[in-house]
């Protein structure tokens, strides 16, 4: 099934480290900080509805992340929440922001093995300063030849990349845990896709259940896809 | 003085199209939502620091320019600033991020006229997702191989761009109107740079007079750099 491949490009969160666990404890204390206007379920939906309606202004990343957050608690409190907690919500950015890095398991083995027989490449949506922060932290930039962040992982954004470092698309591997948007674009396109599913996955990341497709794998560990290289 | 030169990158804001004007702008209204509290004199002073105590965290990009309004105003109103003003300096981000595309005069012309003999590339710091939108504004997408976003404009970020593009050092040219994001760390790398002065500079690039330097020049527009190549 996979074969001529040169490239391997690893999506960075929730592939190589923790990162949506982050999220969903952020957005747990943000339920908190406003707790005396709306029930947590009904906080956790706006918060979503904003961030949905503000995903073409501010893209990815953290900083948008905190933006809809304080939109959303102006609204929901009706105007009444307390500098306080808006200061809190900036702080719990600051911290999501600071976090270490937790690699997820054989991450390192995986890419140790690979280095030097493959062009690894770290493909990331987000904010490219955060990116580069986590890469440094993780100690795992040696193995990459370097980052590319993208403003989506769209067909479109992966063929422009593609096609700007000069990479036949039958030629690369994408890994990573978002079958939206690390396996589907690609397979569509004709690359070639590892599926390594995290236990946790933003609502926005979520596909429909599809039919069985023989086009990608799916493995339960990333060590699993040396088994196929 | 400008020899064996392949690849041109062109920094964006305020070389190729107008931006710090619209920050300005920004912060005078800034100013005037906080004026029961500050002089505005007091205010854009504050506000550059917090911009400055956050540059490590958020970077560069009107994202985190809001952030620190934000907290700005809490702080210079010692918490007492209206939940309505917070909302209104979220609007000015949306606003900043929604702004047309102004483009500097002969911008077009001089692309059109190094297209094809060069390979052009637009270096940008700040947000992909913002600085993509500009690029397909501007409608200048189709003179530029591609767009690299930078986290920062230091030399090493530029020496491992050139590397990961396998771009010799000695054949690119940078233009652009910082001397020290696009200029200084160039010519100190080994490579090639035009000044084209903007008429407002943000207080964060401005560095000190320093003496004659003959090894790049300044044009006072970016037409002139024509009759360098």
């Amino acid at each position: 099934m996979y074969s001529n491949i040169k490239v391997i490009g690893f999506d960075a969160d929730d592939t190589l480290w923790v990162n949506e666990t982050y999220f969903r404890e952020t957005e747990h204390k943000f339920a908190q900080l406003l707790s005396a206007y709306e029930t947590e379920n009904k906080i956790d939906q706006e918060l979503f509805k904003k961030e949905m309606q503000n995903l073409d202004i501010y893209g990815y990343g953290v900083k948008g992340f905190v933006l809809s957050m304080v939109e959303c608690a102006l609204e929901l409190s009706n105007h009444q929440i307390s500098n306080k907690a808006i200061m809190e919500i900036i702080n719990l950015g600051k911290e999501m922001i600071d976090k270490p890095v937790e690699l997820l398991d054989h991450v390192e083995t995986v890419l140790k093995s690979l280095n030097g027989k493959y062009r690894l490449i770290l493909l990331t949506k987000g904010d490219l300063l955060d990116q580069e922060r986590k890469l440094e932290k993780s100690g795992l930039s040696r193995y990459f030849h370097h980052i590319e962040v993208l403003s989506d992982k769209k067909e479109s954004n992966y063929s422009n990349l593609l096609e700007h470092l000069e990479i036949e698309v039958s030629e690369f591997l994408m890994i990573g845990n978002s079958l939206k948007s690390d396996i589907l674009p690609l397979v569509n396109i004709g690359a070639q896709a590892i599926h390594v599913p995290f236990h946790t996955t933003w609502a926005h990341e979520k596909v429909a259940p599809h039919e069985e497709n023989d086009s990608y794998a799916t493995v339960s560990s990333i060590k699993e896809v040396l088994n196929f290289l």
